[in-house]
């Protein structure tokens, strides 16, 4: 066994009747392998195990080698938030269908854990980005997401407008629903519905992706992720940022919301066969193809 | 001169200072053909010009023959509904750049109005829809919309989910920012930044149109406009239903929204030469293409 | 038994040695109810059946009171070019997976066919094109189609620029890879894929879908269906036209492509329980929603 | 002045008699101050001019410091790609309307080329691509290109299927009219029209966008620059691949199209004042929002 993981965070919705099962039958397989097991505190339904260490998620975050998440991509999310500024390497498994990031089943975790904690897994690195809220000169709000910043217009009212520039450079004004700024990893999430491209994870790139854009010319842009992206709320009422769809802020006129590439990556750590192509066409449907088109044209 | 048209709403907003003395204009010129002018009950600035009535915009709904709009598409719209039932024809005039449905310049209104004045005019027939929100069997709130009927997640919350009838047909369940309900007028509005097709104002069509939509497969979709579609929300928190992105009420989950097309239609009176067509272009830009692409090519 | 039905043409590909074992079912299906069966001239599995017809496809034009296709979505177009000018109603069955218009499965077959001779089932009528080529005043080529008519780049050159007049009003110049011309049945084909909307089959519209326009705000336009639409092609090298993507014809520039719907609908025949919508559900995949944005967001 | 560029390429359309006038007093103004000027042998109207040395394009390439190019995006590209192997940096001026690569105008070039000449310049790299067609263990063409790759259909059939392998990696079937792999210079180019994202010249991608793909939830994807596509052609009749859309090659099924960066980049010289930002603007037409969306929600 590879002692380089000799503790591990294990994050999950204890609460939940369903998830707590699979919980415990996890806390017992990395505790017969001889970890120390490190859960959050407030959550209940771990008294099933005996040698639980219940600490702050920002405990977890400084003493764990590992985190194993078990819940959906959200709940990935959120983990990777807390603990990428330690850099502890994320393992998601996914009760529900598989995520994008969540990419083992219920039922292969076994052989999926074994493997990592053994030393054989697929090592991937994701950028994350900061986000500070700038109002009259201080910042108002800050955050960090993993897949997306996203300014948006209220419900009460019409699009927003926003400015933007790059790198102090002006880049253009935009008035839609919002603006999503996503990193590769949040490519495939709030980015894709709105039409963004899929950025691979290995591509040094931020996109910005405009939801429901006045200007029927505005496209999707791919910027390089080294940049400090400044979005100027220039109208609209109630406009909000959110962080990852789950972290929300309301912006006033004239706020500054500037976004740039966190120092510091996260990791997530997969079985040694993971694909990212495979996943892809997995979520995607790519296998399947409507007969859309007329199979009869090239008889 | 045609007397048809004796008595005209003149509509727009008298309190800015702008447009106030185009508004003078417009009233002396309709007085000095001898027509009655009636204009909206509180538009104080109209105290330049003797002899015009103040009245509710119910009554210019019942009395006027045809109402003159000065402002924007949104004017348009706002006036729209409120003489649709009556079905008084309107005439837009557009300060600024011209819209989709305002489409005489404020350096051209005095030949377009006489003309159109003299009945030398093209007319043009819009449908408009009547949605109804009906919560536990009871309507809590009804409009009139002529653009679109717009149901939307909150800017505090993710994604809302949509379960759509037609004709008690159940079609499809949606998870999306959205959903955009709209008329062919509609369809060059807020439908068009959503990527929705434009509908030629003499299609019997409603297109629904998803903002955002997590199944990527899904697709703008045209039903003939006699069907009854019932939108349901199934999931999300404070969602809203806009009508014509301007007058919104707040939905609870398990709400009906019941949209139709009305039972009378609005007419827009264009100067003789009026171009549906032309229109587009000139709004979409048609006429200019980048060099996107190689003109060696063809070398 | 519904004898309205007396006589019947079985359309398949009897060559293929897949499909000629469920023609040859099929043909002994009907004879055993008393149906008179065509199969096309030139079909010669059709061997194994006794008392079968061979006559050419216009003959069953003429005689069938029904025509029931085996084959795919490509095979059910060319049949219903065939026997449009004469009305007669199609079933498709389809050998693969179910298609947009050859909705009964190979294993559900009896019980459809049943219901139909028997003279319970859904009538959907469908749409079809006339276009004509016309060539310095004379008409060179001129098809039906069902789906589409397609004007198209040649692979051996850039884009091609076309010229596109609605009742010989001016609607735009389009500079693109071509233009899809489609009916409510073609949207669900390659203009679907073209990013066109969907038009609902009792929708009396027909829709332009460009083909990567070089024009950024450029969008599908939905036009009413008693149009005639004329493309003139005014730029590129070795455009063509085809109908249905399925027959296909050269283009000099300077022709005019004149397209109108036909005089006579198609008829598809569905058993009773037949759903519009459940099709494009079952096809567009919209059951199926990638877990893309974030159940966390909700929580 | 720069004694870097003592030897100047002047590339342009000399046979073109609107362009010849414009070359010539280039070509004077490149001798007025002490330039070895160079053009392409065969290229008569230069005649007018005394001391113009006519040499082969790939002289160009190894004699001249720096190439001027009078033409639109078309002209660059052909420049471009005979110049890069040796790296001689471009500089574009465009007689007609701005390109996105070809940024000094007709009425701009004195004070632009004096700058650049004397060393005052803004530099920019544009990566280039390989393609390689290989045919049964054989490479039956290769080409460069600056924009893009692209496999398309032939006009006279339907769809073609391709498969693609990243580095040896299975990423997906793709069923379409074409895929287009564009660098970030031909992002901008075709494919933008295919509904490609935009790519920063610094972001170190290739996009790959399908054209009018069967599978509806097909999208846009950005890979880092330094992988290996492999495309194969494994259905459709007479599809054909070409380089920047100028260069075309027939192809078979089962040939494999390898595409790859190019070893070296290609070097565009802007004067000191230019904005990629602003290129982009004002190509797109982002300066100018329809007023597709209603004013009158704000108020």
């Amino acid at each position: 066994m590879n002692d380089a993981f000799a503790c591990v965070g294990l994050i999950g919705r204890w609460r939940s009747s369903e998830a707590a099962g699979s919980l415990i039958e996890l806390a017992a397989f990395l505790q017969e392998r001889g970890l120390r097991v490190l859960i959050e505190e407030g959550e209940h339904a771990g008294d099933a195990v005996q040698g639980l260490q219940r600490v702050e998620i920002s405990q977890i975050a400084e003493q764990a080698d590992l985190a194993i998440v078990l819940g959906g991509d959200g709940t990935m999310l959120g983990a990777a938030r807390a603990l990428a500024c330690r850099q502890v390497p994320l393992v998601g498994i996914n009760a529900g269908r598989l995520g994008f990031i969540t990419d083992i089943g219920l039922d292969a975790w076994r052989p999926a854990l074994t493997s990592i904690l053994e030393g054989r897994y697929a090592s991937e690195e994701r950028t994350l980005l900061t986000t500070r809220v700038v109002r009259q000169g201080e910042t108002v709000w800050s955050e960090l997401a993993l897949n997306d910043v996203v300014v948006s217009r209220s419900s009460r009212a019409g699009m927003i407008g926003l400015q933007v520039h790059v790198d102090n450079l002006y880049m253009y004004n935009q008035r839609a629903d919002g603006l999503i700024i996503a990193t590769p990893t949040g490519s495939t999430a709030y980015a894709l519905s709105a039409s963004g491209p899929i950025l691979h994870p290995c591509v040094q790139g931020i996109v910005l992706v405009p939801v429901a854009p006045q200007s029927l010319s505005n496209r999707p842009i791919v910027l390089p992720d080294d940049v400090t992206i400044t979005v100027r709320v220039i109208e609209g009422r109630e406009p909000r940022v959110a962080g990852d769809m789950q972290v929300f802020n309301d912006l006033h006129t004239d706020d500054d919301i500037i976004v740039q590439r966190a120092p510091f990556r996260t990791r997530f750590l997969h079985p040694p066969d993971y694909s990212y192509f495979a996943t892809l066409r997995g979520k995607l449907n790519w296998h399947e193809m409507p007969s859309l088109r007329h199979p009869g044209a090239q008889v």
